[in-house]
């Protein structure tokens, strides 16, 4: 069945990864209970703040004896859907596609890169971590045979629009671009954005001229 | 100076990068004016969103005739500081922080990565991509002789605390930090974070079961 949460707002769809991974760190460290004080203090989130995003789910926290963790991470996890295993398309075999297949936390985490995909003659058909790159010709059909939803987008800037519409032709519901661009998607289509460099400037904002190198 | 700007919320001055990012490739288009109604097709916000957003630097548009791309570049890259070069430390020289070396991206948008640390001694010495890897015993010493005060942290979610601590000691006020946990930084120092699982599980919470891999 479909999320029956409609009335969640994506702002907070956003904060549930970020308490499932620290709720995950806590069960690492043998916590069973938590509270939304030590959850906030992990997260720099404020305690109110962290019982008014979990309310919306009904029922997780009792006035007095705090969250059980095993019971959260079941219900977080069943939430965002990683309580089983997707599998991921990704295209792009350059340095940043290599880092992201040899990148451990995917898999671990319930996200597994199964197809690889480039243009460049001279990758495909090699082999980065035991994944073969195939060539995007035919991405689409292959896309579809393999049941494959899910993409990631490594690709330069100004390839990156045309390789998103043809993920979606292939029936790419979902795409984690890293290509610094914005695209322009269908409706219905999930699509979110990493640039570190957006991130980086954030930061310098907030830095004074005495901060910079000299 | 300091930026005179008090009274700008922080989720806006993330939006600002984007701004940025967007212009320059209208700028690359080879077009001198814009709207809030192009912005806002290009980037999923609406109109009146960009024109509130843009209106906190003040005198940016006028009425009819819209946005001068490139005075609006000049203003939010003198903003966000971009309008110089930053030097980053870089802390992790696995197969990420190899990919953040090779990334053509940050040195063309401002931020030159100028010094790079490990603690595997099987790195120590190497050079990648023309940076020679340091040793993380004398870190702090190192930030503060070349007055450092960018990194990026890409080791170990365990690790990451830790080295977090000895950046702050060697006079950095920003960190990007790539390691899947939170920090607990002192107030004043800035930090962001990348992990590309938590944008993963943003999209699944929406995808339904006829999404998944059969």
């Amino acid at each position: 069945v479909k999320n029956e949460t409609p009335a969640i707002p994506d702002i907070v769809v956003g904060r549930l990864p970020l308490y499932l991974r620290t709720l995950v760190q806590l069960r690492q460290a043998g916590n069973t209970l938590t509270s939304s004080q030590e959850l906030g203090r992990m997260l720099g989130i404020s305690p109110a703040q962290i019982r008014k995003d979990l309310s919306h789910f009904g029922g997780f926290g009792k006035q007095g004896t705090g969250y059980d963790v095993a019971f959260l991470i079941d219900q977080l996890s069943n939430l965002l859907r990683v309580d089983r295993e997707w599998h991921v398309a990704l295209v792009g075999a350059g340095d940043l596609g290599t880092a992201i297949i040899h990148y451990r936390g995917f898999a671990t985490r319930g996200y597994q890169i199964s197809l690889v995909f480039d243009n460049d003659p001279t990758k495909i058909g090699a082999s980065i971590g035991g994944l073969v790159v195939h060539s995007t010709n035919g991405m689409q059909a292959m896309l579809r045979e393999r049941h494959i939803h899910l993409a990631m987008l490594a690709v330069p800037a100004e390839a990156a629009q045309g390789v998103a519409d043809r993920l979606i032709e292939g029936g790419c519901r979902a795409i984690l671009c890293y290509a610094p661009t914005s695209l322009k998607l269908p409706a219905g289509i999930q699509v979110q954005y990493i640039d570190p460099v957006i991130h980086m400037q954030h930061m310098t904002f907030y830095l004074e001229p005495s901060d910079q190198t000299r």
